[in-house]
């Protein structure tokens, strides 16, 4: 049993966050169910594919990350984030990727950090609501879900470039693959491949440019939140 | 009053489609509700940016693109995307932008095309549903909002680099302002950006390479969903 699901990425390194100070007065409904666990919806090979990743868990050279209806529920306590109190209040807001409570219709994923490689697997099943042309997942989602990869590491995204191969058809299982190239002073270089498990149909490839989050950016947010 | 509000783009014109034959077969529901029309959820700069292009569309230089639960339903009867039959059935699926019910929460968007300039403004104001970080959109919901406006072309996006200039605050009202600025055969280059209305904040500057589909495009997609 895992003691504590909630887990956050500081440069880079998983370790489980505290409960920020005075959350429980803004937030009202609580982070509800962890939606990186198997449902009903999931195929037989999204299951297969989460139970190799746990069972590769057990020796902690991966680890899982939780997943709540919103992302500050995966985030450590102490992230900057938190400092903008007039955004609680927005209760009503919801994870992108979180968004709809029928399990099946939309982004049914999970994923998976490996600290030593400094790798972000991600199992994505993309639902009937995710419909870009006919029968097949719109291009926007295969950037999320990419984007999303790392975005619980405090990490602004300011380049993302995509290059699709191939429609990726509804209801599909695949392996969005990320890892860290290299990192310079605040800025971190991924790159990630959207493919089929077992390797033989590649999706789409890309590249990533993030931007450490630091106080500087932290006001940048607050100034562009006046706007 | 809009005759029928069903325009398609052919070689970047948007012109009436025809009913597809044998669609009312297949699709169950219908079209139900145009979403690129003004709603309660609709702040005043949104409303105010609406009447405008409205306005302006009286001309006929620029066009209103409607809007409905499935793509198809906005594309051309004789769409090569409609030679899938085995898709219909899926009538339970949703284009992914317009996957929500209650208005407001996620994207709210109204498209205008601009036949002479070969450039589409769409509106847009993104919900509290499109959360990344606490009180931002989600960056691949700007990602999908740009490979939007071009993705009734009978466009497949080959490539989409996005670059992110500031965090986008839920709830604004941003323009997304897209323009074709050249056709090499088969080949389509767009760029965009993701500004204010009034021009003073750009959130995210992208350029998009989109390959006209044919035949053999079409091919490769029914091939992919077999996969």
């Amino acid at each position: 049993e895992m003691p504590n699901p909630w887990w956050h990425l500081r440069g880079l390194c998983w370790v489980p966050p505290r409960q920020p100070s005075g959350m429980s007065r803004f937030c009202h409904s609580g982070p509800g169910k962890d939606y990186a666990l198997p449902n009903s919806s999931w195929s037989k090979d999204m299951t297969s594919q989460f139970n190799k990743f746990m069972e590769m868990s057990k020796s902690g050279l991966w680890q899982r990350i939780s997943s709540h209806r919103r992302l500050m529920y995966d985030l450590p306590g102490g992230n900057l984030l938190f400092s903008f109190p007039k955004f609680y209040p927005q209760s009503d807001s919801r994870f992108f990727c979180r968004n709809l409570d029928v399990e099946g219709l939309g982004f049914e994923y999970v994923m998976f950090w490996n600290q030593s490689e400094k790798r972000m697997i991600c199992i994505f099943q993309p639902g009937p609501y995710l419909e870009g042309y006919t029968g097949f997942v719109h291009g926007g989602c295969i950037a999320t879900i990419i984007d999303n990869a790392f975005i619980g590491c405090a990490l602004f995204t300011a380049n993302l470039d995509i290059n699709y191969k191939a429609p990726l058809p509804l209801g599909s299982v695949v392996l969005v693959d990320t890892k860290v190239d290299k990192t310079e002073g605040r800025k971190t270089f991924i790159s990630g491949t959207v493919q089929r498990a077992d390797g033989k149909m590649v999706y789409a490839h890309a590249t990533l440019l993030f931007i450490h989050m630091d106080p500087q950016t932290s006001s940048q947010l607050e100034e562009a939140s006046k706007l």
